[in-house]
């Protein structure tokens, strides 16, 4: 077959599935997600042979060690996706969940509840993991699945959806409500983007270029999960202790994620106090400190940062600082060069604080706390597929919930319209 | 300038005024829009003139009566644009609507609350009065708007916007807070559609072949105003007076707009019955009716539905009626033909209704009522954008809480994350 062919009929067979996975009990998606997680676990020594190969390839490329041990799944890595599975098996269901409820002046009883979307197209570069997340969200919310992961896990991506697959038709599912895509050619991607009658959405979580590929040629509704070029902002009233313990969480906890700190704002009124001390901290955590030239003269070992920097996702222990005259200078630079991922200030000032919160567009403003906090298990949403950096049908991290759409149920006796 | 300067000129001013819209106040967006319907009604004279420009041509270019009376502008239309204007003051403001509020474990105050789009381009076959309320509504959301309606309506978009945008700027709004497309060429559109760093939302409302190249070309996110391709199940053991109503209300009250029903579909105990007397009441309405064999052979002047039938928007007095074995021939010819807008079941069996209501997917299930009711101003949320026929941010009736997407915004004491 070709690839268009078979593309098109994976889309198709996934509308199909669609109809019967949205018509099933909580307690039957429950019941699933468990036997898969069981099924992972037993599964564990095909899981790691089959990633031995990634591992293997991956050595041969001459990849990072940073990266090869992203792709590693060992026994702990696995009992973890088997985790997720039963914790997304808790969450409560958001298919048929009642949105509103009225009665209309002809008493006409109106509700809004929703239902799944139908069928989700996830085209995705990170570790394995997000092939068992990203299966067991959108089953949880009643949607079929397409994924197609990064090349680098082929091996490990295969071996987890066949598993869950094996599972889901051993607990009586449609066999196509999970579909990994195996053809590796990106043509594939770009057959799928065009079958806007069956795929209902289309979530790209990657690095520019994979977002790129995608908004230019979708047919489908698109939620991008985009860069997160995150900004911290100290104002002049911040308590300085407060700031540079955010300062330092937001870049260096967990240096690789989309809610990191990329670009530090000081206000100028600090430059004697703040930033030659949170420099020196910043450098102390092994942060390579990038800066204008207000930064450069405050330290040692600061280089200066050129146009380009203020524009990059590091996703490293690296930062650009930049020392700003007042909280609208703030503003204005985080208008031109944030995501709309994450956005921070920190301030003593309310009047400030609100400001802020206000002109500054993200899908997350925090005040007096770090970016980090931007994530769905933080929210108490429970999993999320990730964080979406559009403004259209979800915003911020997206959970089950955002996995569906609604429909209004209209009952009457006999209304007709005058 | 070159069209593609030009466009994206447009999208740039765009974004930079809804910057300015986004923050005005509640107040403020209802004085300007009741100033504008003040000015609406103060250039009355200036509006009919310039509308009977397209009326000479709609004249010249030989449009059928129907579509001239759609293009006219006269003074009661005038007033009733302006009395759409008061009305969206009167609407509860939806931008920093409270959507959820929480404390976290940690202390952390999470709020998710409504904030504007940004920038909405959309683009509309229809009415000129649509230039007026799509301005309103847009606004009214804090939106920046970009408009781009029908060639046959050009000097009555150009005249309406024209007094629009007088009035807001007179009212000290951003220059930029209505902008119309006056060239022709659709070039500038698909210009517009690449600018997707500036424009959030396109919305296309209108035929196949205008959805067809929007969704085509964008790299904005679309949300679709498609045909609405609607049925009326009438079940074995429905109340025969009550679909007799709801059947020649969803068919000739109006039979132009996209709630109206296509086609009809009857249970086949129902063929010796309620078959003959529909067919008969429906003509009698001057209903051209289209029917299988059974319809056929059942009334006089009916013509035998060919497969094309079953796909048709007739958007006029003509009805396409199928006998169906049971509820879920129903169900399939639904899931099949239909375009997931309004659907019907009438019906006294409760089980049956619920069976409906689940399997069917549309942005409007009805029992025992008519699919004319799918409509903002009927389910209360007010004047409306149009009916959306996807199911990603916004589906069914799109008001003005549908023109904004939320942020959350987190409040902390200098919570880090471990």
């Amino acid at each position: 077959m070709h690839i268009e062919e078979e593309m098109r009929l994976i889309a198709k067979q996934a509308k199909v599935a669609s109809q019967s996975i949205g018509l099933l009990s909580t307690e039957k998606k429950n019941e699933v997600l468990n036997q898969a997680a069981d099924a992972l676990i037993a599964e564990t020594s095909f899981l790691m042979e089959e990633n031995k190969k990634d591992l293997d390839k991956a050595t041969q490329n001459g990849l990072t060690a940073a990266l090869i041990d992203r792709l590693t799944l060992d026994e702990k890595r696995i009992e973890a996706m088997a985790i997720g599975l039963r914790e997304i098996a808790q969450l409560e269901d958001p298919v048929g969940k009642l949105i509103s409820k009225k009665v209309l002046e002809n008493k006409l009883e109106l509700t809004k509840v929703a239902v799944p979307l139908g069928v989700i197209f996830m085209i995705y570069e990170s570790r394995p993991n997000v092939t068992a997340d990203a299966s067991a969200l959108c089953l949880k919310s009643g949607n079929a699945t397409i994924l197609r992961g990064g090349k680098e896990a082929l091996h490990s991506n295969i071996a987890i959806a066949t598993v869950l697959k094996k599972s889901f038709v051993n607990s009586g599912l449609h066999e196509h409500t999970l579909q990994l895509i195996t053809v590796t050619d990106y043509e594939a991607v770009n057959e799928l983007l065009k079958c806007e009658h069956d795929i209902n959405l289309v979530i790209p979580r990657g690095g520019r270029s994979l977002i790129e590929a995608v908004t230019s040629q979708s047919r489908i509704p698109v939620v991008k999960h985009d860069k997160g070029l995150c900004h911290t902002y100290v104002d002049a009233k911040a308590d300085l202790k407060m700031a540079e313990a955010i300062v330092l969480n937001a870049k260096t906890q967990r240096p690789g994620v989309c809610n990191a700190m990329e670009t530090l704002l000081i206000h100028q009124d600090l430059k004697d106090s703040f930033v030659p001390q949170i420099v020196k901290s910043l450098q102390a955590k092994g942060v390579e400190v990038r800066g204008d030239q207000t930064i450069v003269q405050a330290g040692s070992d600061v280089v200066e940062a050129e146009d380009h920097d203020w524009e990059a996702e590091y996703l490293d222990l690296i930062l650009s600082i930049k020392v700003v005259a007042d909280i609208d200078e703030a503003i204005a630079h985080i208008r031109e060069f944030g995501s709309g991922h994450s956005e921070a200030i920190v301030t003593d000032d309310a009047a400030a604080a609100e400001k802020f919160i206000q002109e500054v567009d993200a899908s997350g403003v925090f005040h007096n706390t770090s970016t980090r906090f931007n994530d769905g298990g933080q929210f108490g949403m429970g999993a999320e597929i990730g964080i979406s950096t559009d403004k259209i049908h979800a915003r911020g991290p997206m959970g089950i919930d955002e996995l569906t759409s609604y429909k209004f149920i209209v009952r009457g006796t006999g209304q007709i319209r005058s």
